[in-house]
């Protein structure tokens, strides 16, 4: 496999094992799949979810529903509040699929009403300890008021409550994730409980890459949406929702510049490949990536200890240990594993499988 | 103006005036201004530059050359340590163009010689303190090696030293800048001294947008490659080498959710839209952007005490000041005046002027 630019590498066999477990625990669960797809925002790779039965997924954008639209995808979660302004969008999907949508503040149903012209589900985004978008579970005041303004027009269905436990992101054992997960489902619990009589139907719709990555038991869930785990990434690693081998994708990087005496090498590859997320190990040590030694099938693990410690927009400086950037040559190709798999695959416009076949995907935006 | 997703706009009458004065800077300490184009990555604004008589560029890739050479662009400069497994693309330029390389090591020449079947120019990369790439000032062992390699091939021409001092994003002040130009130019002067019986032609090349900014006396100065003057950014504006109003672009955002109680609104703009890149303001707060309120031909100015707190991948979370939520509802559009202009223009695919016209840009890779 020839790589000229910053390349990123797609190992399939461990993506296909990343699939296939995360299918195996919601079959055994007994809950819907429904793997967010902003991850890898490609054709090819949601095609590997659905030849494993996968019918639904979730984007975060309707831009993004728009292009797994294309590719016959018929029951979407857009797991992003309404953006009004889109209502065109709105309707020429949900004219075509399942679309489902997520209120997550009381005003903007009431914008929304004037323009829907056709049937939409709607989610009730629950803010279960994440602090970023949604309801306070024990918000019924607000809550009441979305479902009353549901039933005032007939293109919205109430399909159920959704939370995203991203807070899940800042833990670093199993029994904090557990933790979380636990108290999130006893948040959707309450609620379901509170509204099953009115909406028998009502769904409960939860799943952030590590409680799904690490909980066996998904009791009083209707569905999971993981999108990380399709590629997983050292910032689950770190977390514990993964080991190193699972992590499915690394960027090829040229070395472009050596410098032994300060232990330092210069590559091609900077923010606009890798986006600017960092994560600070337990060392203490902030770092952009972790780098791999690349062989013809893959790349090797452990890593080495050579990693990513700072990027511009098209350099990344890594750190060695004494002596060894000295065995690194300019033009040799190193293999970094990403930070956050997700803005990582965002930033660049294909993968190159190990085989050296390219797999499109979504422009970035 | 309807904007309906994330828009970059772009104050058309700002960016020329911030052009105007690079080029007025550059004719008056007559040196060559050649902008760096990697911050606007955009035909249209490149012809901006050459309409006031600018004949040459800067840019960060093989890629960007490529682009800027489809609009006759004749003489540029990848200010990039050279890659060598591009040497079909470095051929296909050197053909058409003035090509200029930047070689930060000594290890490059000898691996492009075989390669190499056009002249290009090449620059010896100075690294004047940035610690990022180049040669130290004093390693003159280092540089002759390279100069030796030049002899060696007949498509090599020795073009002078080039240095990025981009330390000075650091500064906070007029006189820390100063003395970082200064300190650049000291190291210049004597490598150039030392040279330039040899290489009579040789040039000197600077020029970071700080010391491009606030710097009026350019002497011993050949070029200089300024990129974020174009559009500048909160984090230029907090070094010093530009106000608020010299800010040319802004992200216009729609806002999707509301929570007027803990004081925070939801915007659709995320990482994905503004990249990662933080400032730490003189408060101790990290922000990712500031709040501007749109009008009719732009925004208004001050900004207002409304700033991007965090970002997800297509989530802006905006914190505010106690009360001044309320007035902000869902549906509303904000302005976001960026903490770093190249990777926000990098990360989205075309420009919106304030008079609607869309001007493209190179695709994000």
């Amino acid at each position: 496999m020839r790589i000229i630019r910053p390349t990123l590498l797609l190992d399939e066999r461990r993506c296909l094992e990343n699939i296939d477990r995360i299918v195996a625990k919601a079959v055994r669960s007994n809950v819907n799949l429904r793997p967010h797809f902003k991850t890898h925002q490609s054709h090819e790779i949601g095609r590997w979810f659905r030849s494993r039965g996968v019918t639904s997924c979730t984007v975060s954008s309707l831009s993004m529903a728009s292009y797994f639209v294309e590719d016959n995808w018929s029951d979407i979660t857009v797991a992003f509040p309404i953006n009004i302004h889109e209502f065109e969008t709105i309707n020429r999907l949900a004219g075509k699929i399942k679309l489902n949508l997520l209120v997550s503040s009381t005003d903007v149903l009431s914008l929304l009403k004037p323009r829907i012209s056709e049937k939409v589900n709607i989610y009730i985004d629950i803010d279960t300890g994440y602090n970023r978008t949604g309801f306070k579970p024990n918000d019924l005041q607000s809550i009441d008021i979305v479902l009353r303004q549901m039933t005032e027009c007939t293109f919205f269905r109430f399909a159920g409550f959704l939370s995203h436990a991203g807070h899940s992101y800042k833990c670093r054992t199993y029994q904090e994730i557990k933790n979380i997960h636990e108290r999130e489902i006893e948040f959707m619990d309450d609620l379901s409980r509170k509204y099953k009589l009115e909406f028998p139907d009502l769904k409960i719709s939860v799943g952030d890459t590590p409680s799904c990555s690490v909980v066996e038991n998904f009791e009083g869930v209707d569905e999971i949406r993981p999108g990380n785990s399709v590629f997983y990434d050292l910032t689950q690693a770190m977390i514990g929702s993964c080991a190193l081998e699972n992590i499915a994708v690394a960027m090829a990087c040229p070395v472009v510049a050596t410098y032994p005496k300060r232990n330092e090498i210069i590559i091609y590859g900077g923010g606009v490949h890798f986006s600017k997320d960092s994560l600070i190990d337990e060392q203490g040590i902030q770092l952009f990536g972790r780098v791999v030694l690349l062989k013809n099938n893959g790349w090797e693990l452990p890593p080495t200890s050579m990693y990513l410690k700072s990027l511009s927009q098209e350099h990344g400086i890594i750190a060695a240990e004494e002596g060894e950037a000295a065995d690194v040559k300019v033009g040799d190709i190193l293999g970094i594993l990403p930070v956050h798999s997700c803005l990582m695959a965002n930033a660049m416009d294909s993968y190159q499988k190990l085989d050296g076949v390219v797999i499109d995907k979504m422009s970035s935006l």
